[in-house]
């Protein structure tokens, strides 16, 4: 399941460039066509960060579990869709979010939504860890499966604000899923620590407070 | 072959992304263009759907073998081929499904044609699979082969009667496809279970009932 | 090395769909204009059975590779380039196959070109491992990496001879290139085994005449 | 990480086919479009270059990578995000490279630019390593590391080099582009031997002498 959804999330992420048109411009115009599109170049960093932070969640995820059970592995399925869908949103965004008309409101909204739902197919995961703990491995304490659960609501709530945001300012939404890539990079860490990691994290914090 | 295949189906699942295009419209029409395109919206979800559910059943036969003859290799090639054309009648049927004409039905019977012959790829493995047991891992009852032929008898014959329901209504075959889906994941499992997992699964089976 | 080209392998086989494309024709003419596009479909099954026969020479090329040196990693990634080149002239063969003109011609020529390369960068591997035996794991005997070497002959002289046929009949060439992937796919394996391999394969082979 | 990272490189290698376009162009014409459109299968040609020495850079890294903090994990996204968004800056090189115009300009300082950032985000991970010298395995000499990060200097410098030559030929980058792939892959190895390594090398280059 693991090599099947990093095969998914690798393409995806990859696919990603396809969204990147080149432009037939006359001699002189080049500089222009692409600083004007520069909406398409923002789009594809914000979701190859986007994808890419997933990707570390999911992975670490998965280090935890020993075996999934099916309704796991259907909520994993929705999650990968969710994923695989995303070029299409982050096009649209690219596409419409400079207009800041009704069509930018439409995009960011998308865009929202498709995040949305991932965050919640996240959370369904970690809601069904807590209730089936014995999929884990051996060693995790229940609250840290809280602590994941917690952490998990941060996504959820952001972006379904941000659908009645985008009807406000696509721009705006742009700059917050921005900003949720930087919170999830380097805020608190979303990984549920077996007790070898907290140890050895606590250690490498000491050691970074001495750099 | 097992990553090989893997890798083919997660390509396939994420190219279907690829058929949904960005539509370019005036200010104020975006949403109603969306709208308009439900049909490739569906059959994203459809398709996405279908080749999940084709990836967890080709993992689980996976699981079940040791070594792979020539018959066994050239089956799965052609069952791989089936599953990397769909993205094709995917977007062949989101885009005539609606019309509701002749294009429409054709599109329908390519969609079944192409499901039948995934269908029959599958039931060909599990038919060579019960000829040579040994290629499988050790202590699987042949009653439990003959289940697995029977199971993926469903699929060809469904899709077989599709091929002729798709010259009367392509939306019904589009009805009968998401329902196939749902049978698939939520119906009798098709995983040929060792002797362990029967265990194992009658003990959930009782854990779920006290839920 | 292996992970790698096994990626790349599947990715190339994988967008081979992409070369197919949804006809936008009005009701009633869709069956005559998929119909009419035979070609691409055809390409399609060829490349795609070409493709997954390099596949699962290479597969077995590497299971008998125990470490990879600087010129074998250089033709294996001239080798990946020609596998992942393909769809260019499958689109190129798909689009011109049928005019039988010069353009027609061409195109065969290109599709011979890349088969060749292909076949000669597989044949250079093998002399590279007739050179270096101890890049191979142990027991392999030197007169079967001879016969691997015969065998990898086998396409490079047909690709080669149809070069010249492109310019006399691009549809002839197309059967040629059908029959090598039969001949590939039934004709002797160009597997060079191991000996529990051969051991193994004999056994198989009287059971298979029992048969 | 190591999986995520070679799927992400395998497809946006594989992905570089899809900028060479099948022209349709009439009878007795195919021949010369395609010597026409040589910049494409240049670019093509150089792009696949570059990437799989990349990979070889890549996977040679991680060989010596026992575990990944975050800031390896960032600087490991940024080269991602640089490899995966090369077909684009190729695609832009190959329409324009012919020109010699300041379209051409943009194009290879483009081009340049994301080599550049590629190559810093390969000489940040070295530097980090150097700092974490825990995260490699055992018994990597510190001079070894030294001596890696004073490789990983060569391709930033010409690439940035090369920013300014873009804005006098385009065509001289193309030349320098491609000396750069040949210099990469039959220069000095900027691998990290291991001790063992040293050993097996300074064996092969004797063995070499006598070839």
């Amino acid at each position: 399941m693991e090599a099947f959804s990093d095969g998914v999330i690798a393409i995806a992420i990859t696919l990603l460039v396809l969204n990147l048109q080149v432009p037939h411009v006359k001699d002189g115009d080049l500089f222009d066509a692409i600083v004007d599109d520069w909406t398409s170049y923002a789009a594809f960093v914000l979701s190859f960060a986007v994808i890419g932070i997933m990707w570390v969640s999911h992975h670490s995820m998965f280090e935890r579990i020993v075996t999934v059970d099916r309704p796991l592995m259907f909520l994993n399925l929705i999650l990968l869709m969710g994923i695989a869908f995303l070029p299409f949103p982050t096009s649209l965004l690219a596409t419409y979010v400079r207009e800041e008309g009704s069509n930018a409101h439409i995009a960011a909204a998308i865009y929202s939504t498709a995040m949305l739902a991932i965050g919640l197919a996240f959370l369904g995961m970690w809601l069904r860890l807590a209730r089936r703990p014995e999929l884990l491995i051996e060693g995790i304490a229940p609250e840290r499966i809280q602590a994941a659960i917690r952490k998990s609501l941060v996504g959820p709530v952001v972006y379904a604000v941000t659908i009645g945001l985008a009807f406000v300012s696509a721009a705006a939404c742009f700059v917050i899923y921005a900003l949720m890539t930087v919170y999830f990079a380097l805020g608190p860490s979303s990984r549920v620590a077996t007790p070898e990691e907290q140890a050895a994290a606590a250690e490498a914090a000491a050691e970074g407070a001495e750099d």
